[in-house]
């Protein structure tokens, strides 16, 4: 083994031991807060280095090893580093956050104590229109006259649930009973830990386009603002190879092949094996995956095929 | 091993067979149905006598080894059941299942989908009102007759939240973002596949008296109703040494000891090392420990010392 | 909810059936059984489903959906599968595959029984030779002259291992302290259990070209055999866009739209500033992306800039 | 929420501060060093509070709320705490340890790297007879004399196992194939991280006395040398509540009553019924449960009705 057993310090990162409990603001009344850490950009290096060991005599420089790491899906070593969070995020949101399963998870309780008094709010030109593609988003936004209504009933119900709650506690009504008819906007927080791969995983998926803005601004957050200063490198590496990768499939590698070899013929009657290229009326009906597949051809500046007129 | 490599067919529970997708009826207007099932108690003892293989030539008895499993806690034959459910809970019980990590799950999607029309009623007479030793819990009930109004109130917010709930859908907002003033108490659905062996975690936190009424009738009829007959014998022997055993703690032991050595004495002597007798204006003050130490005693019909008055 | 809630028949897999308990041979000595499964292609289209209720209606087709799932990396529904396999592997295979944390396992207990008599073996023509550029694996044979040597001293070894063991039983050692000098070639045995999910993610590292030959032949008869027959259309969907594809890094992007606007010039510029190109003597120097990147261009029928001689 | 939402310090235990990096030797070549930690006592307490928000006022004292927390299962908190373990093991106890799925793990690769040079080895009057009643265990130890034997043939098989895998190597065998049969007894290294609720559930399995004896080793030292020091009031509590404790069943419930009330006719009735006594030729047969029962009525102070001659 390449470490002697002899004495060691704790793994600090100043950039991290600055901000420790400071809130970043997140929505109306969201936030979030560091509340520990372990480990750093060294310790992923230090774990591989154990599974390498004399191995890794080559491997000289950490920033290529973490990279590497990163680039094939290596996971384990990201497992040694956690982060402990506290959050404040309105259930609704929190019920996509508890999703991922692999964090350790301290709730407020409503059974012990009273609903915290605050409900994630709209402003009048935040109110976003179904999206019509993605039939799980949103795009664009209402006009703001049409807002204004509906912010105004919105402060209405929250009041009125608030209310209702209050009177239920004041009559003697149980907490854990007098608390089911509060909006899903109302905030909770949680002590939230969880390690570096799978803090990762969860970026990835929250980060995304098509993650519901909410949960997307804490991810972001979590991701720029503290996986950033905690984990540079690893970040780093993360952006390069995860978040702006591009994963192309069997299929799209055979397109991108003919189209390499310039046989616009062959790409074509490929697209029309897949079922991409079905026309009604003579127009191509639609089909998600081909708009998928165009959207990366764009992205690697390679013309479509069908698309093309010359 | 004793297993010849032969031959075999598909485990199947005729009890369990019966029931394939028939809804039980919770609470309201919730439901649980079996979706599926994976093994039984016999494939327990299938997967227990391959960690054993000869040296289970002794332990013929089925129902004594599943028992001798339980006893021990030697819980991974018991995760080699596997039940799928279908289910239909209030959010807000809903936020209390999810806790559980071990599990698959599939929840209908509020994003996608039209969040459904239904929400957890209350009758008059089911307004339960706070615990006041238990601080999370409730115990008895409000009178019926401010229950009326509480009940009324209920149904005015719960069809005021759909109105506006569905007045943002016709605008156009996107469902993701019109579903944030919706009442917990609205009921969601979901597929809920989880192993033996976790599901017994489950039911013994959730069928505890100090749960919370609605996830406690879940687990009541996942229990009695499905596990009892999916797995008799496991059920049979959970019974008997988790849900009814009583678990000593090393001071209630040195108690125990004291009073079957016919030790009053020396009894009060160790409840005072362990800080539960204390005194104020000359009564005993509270504590939390000595009343749950005081029920142990009176189920194990054993005299109180310090409240003995002889 | 599309599903009404009635009664419902078991999901049954006739292609499965009819292998259930047959031992597909692995290795010198090992094997895989079904032992049982849980749900099938149409449980995964039936728990989408729910996620998606009436949001679905436009996605006609199962093989469209479960397509779209595992292309945008959808994974909660194939947990909804699950699959119970009696595997034989020797010790030193075993290893890695327990690595996997989300599986069910019940191992042969060598405390309990006396340990399997057999061993991985070598065929002289088998010995492979250390790879050089992967520092973890092998390529080649040694020539079958050396490998006969090889192999009577393998059979030497593990006889007089076997002998030993039997020795110290003999004279009473435990059966727990007995085995500890057993070759880890020795053949263990389990049942193993897991969900379609996490079982297509061993898969994928396992069945790479970089996993260790021996569990490389276990997860190819899982995949090929088993899963093939139970779930075809996700195995076909895993086959496209996971096993076949080939994902592009943020770096690799760049220099394809470059190649692509035929611009050579900026690709080089590119691949330097990545690190990619150190010349050493006038000879590029090793580098490990550099080599992975060409695999990528060639495999895409793209030149490579830096090795264009034109 | 009590706790401000400000500036924090990282928590530090200066006692584990203090050991960071030392090796604590077990068996003949093994060690355990603390490599980081995350959390204290402190952290449990600062956790739980954010479940019970204001509903804690009463609750003043961190050791009664941790005492608490661990006396009836409210584990979550326990999770807020995270430990890093360098460990040295022989592969034969490290398959044990790796049966803990919840840990996070790098394991020294010898596909990567030269195998460890060193194996666990036994001293003549280490060597273990088989346990009669537990069929898994030993008890008692062999005459030295064996002993000798044994000592001197196991250094033989050890030796030559070692120099066969030098000569594979030597030959140019790949690591992944040439350490095929190297003895389980060989040592491996790894780094572990877990969560002090797991820990403390790897720990009770572990430290029990049926636990094999190498692994006992381990869990030993890191009860009573590393988490005592880490988080003094958990360890406390987890002694007194749980290895200290004695889990009675319900059948064990109901003798304890009748012996109580001093009826030991109705506690002898209790035992037929529950198929504890049977006789053959007079004597009562062999009952592992009885067996059991026996031994908590004789730590109970309680005599055994059924042997009981007055």
């Amino acid at each position: 083994m390449e470490q002697k057993p002899e004495r060691l310090e704790r793994i600090q990162v100043a950039a991290m031991d600055e901000i420790l409990g400071k809130p970043f603001k997140v929505l109306n009344d969201g936030f979030i807060r560091v509340i520990d850490y372990l480990g750093s950009d060294a310790s992923i290096v230090q774990a591989a280095r154990v599974s390498y060991g004399k191995g890794t005599k080559k491997v000289q420089e950490d920033r290529g090893l973490i990279r590497y790491l990163m680039r094939h899906d290596h996971t384990t070593p990201f497992e040694m580093c956690e982060l402990k969070l506290h959050l404040r995020v309105p259930m609704d949101c929190w019920r996509q956050w508890i999703r991922h399963r692999t964090a350790n998870i301290n709730e407020y309780s409503t059974r012990y104590s009273i609903a915290i008094d605050a409900a994630q709010t709209t402003q009048p030109d935040e109110w976003r229109t179904q999206a019509v593609t993605n039939r799980q988003g949103s795009e664009g936004l209402l006009e703001t006259e049409k807002g204004k209504t509906l912010t105004r009933k919105e402060k209405e119900i929250q009041d009125l649930a608030r209310q209702l709650y209050e009177e239920r506690l004041s009559l003697g009504v149980a907490r854990e009973q007098a608390r089911k008819d509060l909006p899903l906007s109302t905030f909770t927080e949680a002590y939230w830990k969880i390690d570096l791969h799978n803090l990762l995983h969860f970026l990835e998926l929250r980060m995304a386009e098509n993650a519901q803005f909410e949960i997307r601004q804490y991810a972001h957050l979590i991701g720029y603002e503290i996986v950033h200063r905690w984990c540079p490198i690893s970040w780093e590496a993360f952006m390069d190879y995860r978040i702006h990768g591009l994963p192309l499939s069997r299929l799209e590698v055979e397109l991108v092949q003919a189209l390499a070899a310039a046989d616009k013929n062959q790409a074509i009657r490929l697209a029309k094996d897949y079922g991409w290229l079905e026309y009604r009326d003579g127009k191509l009906t639609r089909n998600i995956e081909r708009g998928e597949v165009e959207e990366k051809l764009k992205r690697l500046n390679l013309t479509i095929p069908w698309l093309d007129k010359d």
